[in-house]
């Protein structure tokens, strides 16, 4: 047997409001630079188009976002763009790349499903992850579980079971826990057995197929017919917007069987707040993220992101602070408390100010 | 004899630092609002001239503030604005004022000599000291000393001597001292006999001639000179840029005889920092100031001062921060330390960014 062709599937769909006022509606967290020379996206894409070649490399987004993506990813083969005719979530979206793969090179085909705004620091020691996850994707649903630095309450865990019998990088997956709370946390990072879920997925397009007719008959339907209508675009267009909206975990990880995992320890971040940026970005000596038009004066392990366009950012004495500046908005938060930006966006919410969602 | 015509003098001809990024060498601080619906130089202008009437208060202003002062006073008589042809700091200034008030009223009329910048909480209060102070100016050199609420290190102090005969409301100085570190300050605070040095001074416009003539011979030949010249804004122009540039307090006060002093209690401000702002404004429940466009959440004892056309500000779980956004310049400095916004100053300053200055 030929070995089969590999795909990535970069899900590009999401909003999120962790990083305002950088991440808006129309500019989501993947769209961001965050200090760096490219955008999370197209640091994403540029590590899996290198390892599986630009054609085999898709991009899953939303209608209202396809413009900036293909803005963002010059290289991006125009075939590998597949647009959400309407957001319903994760699971449906991996189900169209799916049938979008089985179509271009058949069921047996594997896909890397991995998001567009995760930071990656050991980007060898990722492809040396990402390899074997792929190379097992023919025989089993496939996840990289991250092994944790640090009792973590903000990402969700899977505990391993026994290794997979020959090979010494693979283990079964025994559960997938929630968030847990610090003592949980505490308690999974001192076991050994629990590692961060990284949101990352590998199968073969079939076997997604399959899951789904087990798991998300309303979506299955809709995608076997995708897999051989003559007009795949139109048929997504009309009745995509009515399938159930399920996220991937929900829809299909926690009830699929057999599930595997290659822990992986390649300086994974998922970018959840901006106290985060202290970890992905270099610090100056006093431990201070600066990025932008700024002037950081006797602070400490602080964050000062000044977008172009933004005011000039003046800060002094300051220990442990995030100061975002944009054009249009500034936020001041203690990185302890950075989660709570989410508190001002309700507000901003609340007053009906759409222009600053 | 007639009771002596009774002047103001306002001195608003300087610039500042503290209050950046709000001041700036064309928008000096006087010119602020700070979140009222007044300028603390529009303030100061409607106390004095309600007191004294507006033909009879004065502003003395450098050149390139002239135009921002006639827009900030709609109410200045035309001759009531003095220009200084140069900035040659406050004892010029004061000289040229009382050489225009010699002209048209006499060496007897008395002269009160205020800054611009103040900030004055009990009105009425202010307005019967200044009065006292006004009526005693025909026979000595009167300043107003302010009862000190605290230990503070950032002011100036007197220290008062004898009361003077035959009126209760006032003292003798007996000595100016510096602005003291904070074991001083709570000496003099413990000691009751310290007031803080207010900078407004009461005199008759013969008298500050008399002294001038005495401690500053420069300046008191041109002073003399406009008295009786038949253009003296000509002879102001070619004449005052070269007197030696000092202030009223070095070149006057410090050398003057039986400077008495009239101990004030009305709410006195000299707003010498951002962390002013929580002394002269109104605060909510948990004690923060906020002004323009910001949204505060689960935060204590912060100032939060937005100008028109700057960003939206969202601030979240601080404590004790002022956060100030202009159009062009964002500030995020501890209260306790917003004496040091001068580092950022300096630093654009090092840079040659004048357009922030």
């Amino acid at each position: 047997m030929a070995k089969p062709e590999q795909f990535a599937v970069i899900l590009a769909g999401g909003g999120g409001t962790r990083l305002w006022p950088a991440s808006r509606r129309n500019r989501p967290k993947q769209l961001l630079s965050l200090g760096a020379s490219e955008s999370l996206l197209a640091a994403t894409f540029r590590r899996l188009s290198a390892l599986l070649g630009p054609e085999r490399t898709l991009i899953v987004t939303a209608a209202d976002q396809a413009e900036a993506v293909r803005e963002a990813l010059p290289g991006l083969t125009s075939d590998c763009l597949v647009v959400e005719p309407a957001p319903r979530n994760t699971a449906p979206a991996v189900g169209l790349a799916a049938a979008h793969i089985a179509r271009r090179a058949g069921q047996d085909a594997v896909m890397a499903v991995v998001p567009s705004d995760a930071f990656i620091r050991n980007e060898p020691r990722y492809a040396t992850v990402l390899r074997t996850a792929l190379a097992q994707a023919s025989q089993a649903i496939v996840t990289i579980g991250i092994k944790p630095t640090h009792a973590e309450t903000g990402y969700g865990y899977l505990q391993t079971g026994a290794k997979v019998a020959g090979n010494a990088e693979v283990c079964h997956v025994a559960r997938f826990v929630e968030k847990p709370d610090l003592l949980l946390a505490r308690a999974y990072l001192a076991s050994g057995d629990y590692l961060w879920n990284s949101g990352m997925f590998f199968f073969s397009a079939g076997r997604l197929l399959t899951e789904a007719r087990q798991h998300l008959p309303e979506l299955s339907a809709l995608l076997d017919e995708l897999c051989v209508s003559p007009d795949p675009i139109a048929l997504a267009q009309q009745r995509y917007p009515r399938v159930p909206a399920i996220s991937i975990d929900y829809g299909i990880m926690e009830k699929a069987q057999g599930i595997q995992v290659v822990p992986g320890d390649f300086g994974w971040s998922d970018v959840g707040s901006w106290a985060a940026l202290s970890e992905i970005r270099p610090t100056d000596v006093d431990g201070n993220v600066v990025s932008g038009d700024a002037i950081v004066k006797a602070s400490k392990g602080s964050v000062v992101m000044v977008d172009p366009g933004a005011p000039l950012v003046g800060v002094v004495g300051v220990e442990g602070i995030v100061v975002v500046a944009t054009r249009d908005a500034v936020l001041v938060v203690p990185k302890h408390r950075a989660q709570e930006v989410r508190s001002v966006v309700d507000e901003l919410s609340a007053q009906g100010r759409k222009e600053f969602l």
